[in-house]
């Protein structure tokens, strides 16, 4: 399986408003984009300072499933109206998992 | 539930058994502290350019538990003696799962 974390900063102008809805965003994609076997994303809850704002994970079956996500018209959507306009960093990685 | 990440980045003078000693290092975490629910880790696979070069995907039943692993030896000597050695960039988040 391959796990896919995306970790987040977002911009000191980004609203309330505009976090939910990139939240929520992220929680509809498994809706739209069948390749994604498992996904929980969330806030950071403040526990220590330093840390980025919001994180995802999602796990897919096999590479060529995640490269369908990428490619996904939900993802770029997603990246489009509801990331970039508020994002300041962005953490990225994907990780074999049950090698 | 409450998920830890960190998504860390090697110095370019890290050598490959500093890293696997460091892969190790997290995979033997849970057999030394028990408030961890499950750890999954792994160096990034280099499907991208730019990612990181490791995650740690550590779950905690509590807050509580959460704050028993950062004070705990094991976690700390995991810090010492693997990771600051050859660390060049640290992005971590933690945020409930299952809301």
């Amino acid at each position: 399986m391959v796990r896919h974390i995306v970790v987040l900063q977002w911009s000191d102008s980004a609203t309330p408003a505009q976090k939910e809805e990139a939240a929520a965003a992220f929680r509809a994609l498994p809706g739209s984009v069948p390749q994604i076997r498992a996904l929980r994303s969330g806030p950071d809850l403040g526990l220590v300072p330093g840390n980025h704002d919001f994180a995802a994970v999602l796990d897919f079956d096999t590479v060529e499933d995640w490269r369908a996500y990428q490619e996904s018209p939900p993802h770029k959507e997603l990246i489009a109206r509801h990331i970039k306009p508020i994002l300041a960093g962005r953490t990225a990685i994907q990780f074999q998992v049950g090698q």
